[in-house]
């Protein structure tokens, strides 16, 4: 069960919960990710770091599998991504047709982490600026 | 097999390897952190990333569980840590002495994440500024 605090954090005065939370990345691992209906969009699979800045670069989505398709990794911009604790999952109202369209990869392949354009596409696809801070 | 670089990393020029290779979470989490000389001070547990900026705060090394002492868990600065291809491991030069007075956990345990003033503890310790921007 993913939960967002935990009872120490509870304990403590709001401002410094919001001010130094921390999450593991093995509890971000396999959490859903679900839109405002409730229904699942996928699962987290990694995190992907940027090694430079320690920063979140991306969660990276596992979806589709299913009628035939083969199972798909969406890298989403982290910044994109919040936690909902109603939802129990990460929050993304994308729909199957978005999804579709959305920069993905097949689950075999490897995403060619190494392209900036592949990125740029990435950020501009989910509206949000990159985390490497300019374009 | 831990590698820094994808085949993908190694055809593009050195200015962009660096300015933006990434690196998975899930490929991070058991990878062992060892001295110059090659002996082993513990693998990497988990990562523990700020919700609040996306930045990685803390690698959690897990060291220690032999001759009657239990497994420990060690918040690391994740600023403090470097790979190091030659090692395959991730350098980290602490004596076993040095890592008994570490700040630590019991395996079992749970980290007290809410806790800055243990944070800036940990931070004096490894002797690294705090990821949050000041104490």
């Amino acid at each position: 069960m993913q939960t967002d605090t935990t009872p120490t954090d509870a304990a403590q005065s709001q401002s410094q919960i919001q001010s130094h939370t921390l999450i593991a990345s093995d509890r971000v691992e396999g959490t859903p990710v679900r839109r405002s209906d409730g229904s699942k969009v996928g699962t987290i699979e990694r995190l992907m770091i940027d090694k430079l800045s320690g920063n979140v670069a991306y969660a990276v989505l596992s979806f589709g599998g299913f009628l035939g398709m083969g199972q798909k990794h969406a890298p989403i911009p982290w910044t994109r991504l919040t936690y909902d604790r109603m939802l129990g999952a990460y929050h993304l109202d994308l729909t199957d047709a978005e999804l579709q369209s959305a920069p993905s990869v097949a689950a075999d392949q490897e995403f060619d982490w190494g392209d900036r354009s592949r990125e740029v596409e990435i950020h501009n696809y989910y509206r949000v600026p990159p985390y490497w801070g300019a374009y």
